[in-house]
């Protein structure tokens, strides 16, 4: 199977939004009127974001649901997306399975592919992809990191830590039952990006991102770019472990301390972290519902700078956290 | 030196086209009115697509001028690009001229970077690249692959197999006087991206591709999408080597024979294959002459499908020519 020929079969499909598809030296993309494109690129290393024996299927899903969740964090409509694709071989046991669970999450988000790339090379799948927001009396509607004010409610999406929970007990730092394990393999291998709640979240949230290094690192950019500190109350945070609504599941296997690593600072969990006004309470639980997605308010944005932790009692924690860095 | 500082260091600087640019979740990019986006990915891997020892400074340069080089095959004007990148380190000694020569390139061009990712991995450099094309009564001025039709004269800019010429050199199969090789390889390192002349040559070609794989192969994508066949003149088409401008410094050494492979399918040559009816040939030295890139009418495009060679005696060549294939 040539270059051209692995194209035609597995990535080449007709296109509804786009002006012009695969197949020519650029896509062709036209925004409608009154909106702006929000786009975001995200590249997955073997070994580094994937084991080497993972299902491709579940990798397909994986690839692009990581880069919906960059639309989702900018409250963006997810609308096309480029696919460069570095593979040791044209491997049909490979392809087809990756080209379907890629698929079956574009076509669930009315996201489609529009060109790309192929080489040989050590796997690497990059996805680059485009969303549509409104521009309203010349304001995007967009969601952005520096928004979040004084006074302002975090919130945090879904559940966070699983994927954490999955790799340490890949990795045998943790013994899970079989029900605990399949249930964190899952959250690792086929996140869910939000962006039915992003979409919700247009001109209710002050400020979101996406939860992909940890939480605490990821609400760290919008305290930064908010100029702004935060408390988080640790007692609420620790029950996001999806895991943990069944503590008998994981009470006994793993530390609370060791819990609370996870859901802080766990990686790869592809929630959303937002802030909003106290006087939004029932619009962001209106959003909630909207996208069926739960959300959980953990803290509150303050003047003061600094991510603060606190426990069930107001107390100050004083352990520290590491956020995910490639280079660190 | 961490992800979020190498990013800051190398990649993060001001854009005056997107509506925001490196360090939220999606950068916003807001086409004019009446213009479409043209979009491409290019991915560069070690090994594949430039050797391990490649100057930092040159690749820079190169990812990102194969990148333009399609949108000057589509007519677009370049606006912004993102950058995927997998480093095996974060190494200021490569990311410094890395960025420079990448920079360099995009200034020449006015176009800015506005997003990526950073993550450790085998040396992999995947760029987006997006560009502005006009949209005139509803109909998109964009040079496509399709347009090509019977009658129409076929043109190649600049030179072709000098790229070839260069790699054959560095793998030791020739031997090149030091001038020929100098010259070679910058046309291998530091290809010129014709994005001059795509612009010029919108209302004027019929159809256009750049040249990356082989000129045969990739003309031969032009005569697919247009459902036409053509006939090229291996006579005139042997002249395009830039070295062959000084006929004493390759004859001897190279084979004619061998010339006219490396001028019909040596890869990396990122010229442009257009074709453009017989009427508009003043207009098509004016759009060479305007993008001072010279244009060589090398064929002719016909009814009958396939793709005939001839000599200068209208003789059939029937030779066969590989094109590049990352998987054949």
């Amino acid at each position: 199977m040539g270059e051209f020929e692995l194209i035609a079969r597995y990535f080449t499909r007709p296109t509804a939004r786009a002006a012009l598809g695969v197949g020519d030296d650029c896509a062709l993309l036209q925004p409608a009127p009154g909106t702006q494109l929000a786009i975001s690129s995200d590249m997955l290393v073997q070994g580094r974001h994937f084991f080497a024996d993972a299902d491709a299927f579940l990798l397909g899903h994986k690839a692009l649901a990581v880069n919906l969740s960059d639309l989702a964090a900018c409250g963006a409509r997810p609308l096309a997306f480029t696919l460069a694709l570095a593979l040791p071989e044209a491997d049909d046991a490979w392809l087809e399975p990756f080209s379907r669970g890629l698929f079956a999450l574009a076509d669930a988000h009315g996201c489609e592919l529009i060109g790309g790339d192929t080489t040989q090379g050590p796997l690497n799948i990059c996805i680059t992809v485009f969303g549509e927001v409104p521009v309203v009396n010349g304001k995007s509607r967009a969601l952005l990191r520096s928004g979040a004010r004084a006074g302002d409610d975090v919130y945090v999406s879904g559940t966070l830590g699983d994927a954490r929970l999955a790799l340490e007990a890949l990795r045998g730092t943790v013994a899970l039952p079989a029900g605990v394990l399949a249930q964190a393999c899952r959250r690792m291998e086929q996140p869910t990006p939000r962006v039915a709640l992003g979409l919700a979240l247009r001109g209710v949230a002050t400020a979101a991102i996406d939860v992909s290094d940890g939480l605490l690192g990821d609400l760290g950019h919008i305290l930064q770019a908010s100029a702004v500190g935060a408390t988080i109350d640790t007692s609420i945070a620790i029950g996001l472990i999806a895991a943990c609504a069944r503590p008998d599941w994981v009470n006994g296997i793993i530390s609370s301390e060791r819990q609370l690593d996870f859901v802080l600072a766990g990686g790869d969990d592809y929630e959303l972290a937002f802030t909003a006004p106290a006087s939004a309470r029932q619009a962001v639980q209106a959003a909630a519902q909207q996208a069926q997605t739960p959300v959980t308010r953990i803290g509150k944005i303050e003047a003061t700078s600094g991510l603060r932790l606190i426990d069930a009692q107001g107390r100050a924690l004083t352990r520290s956290f590491a956020s995910f860095d490639h280079f660190a």
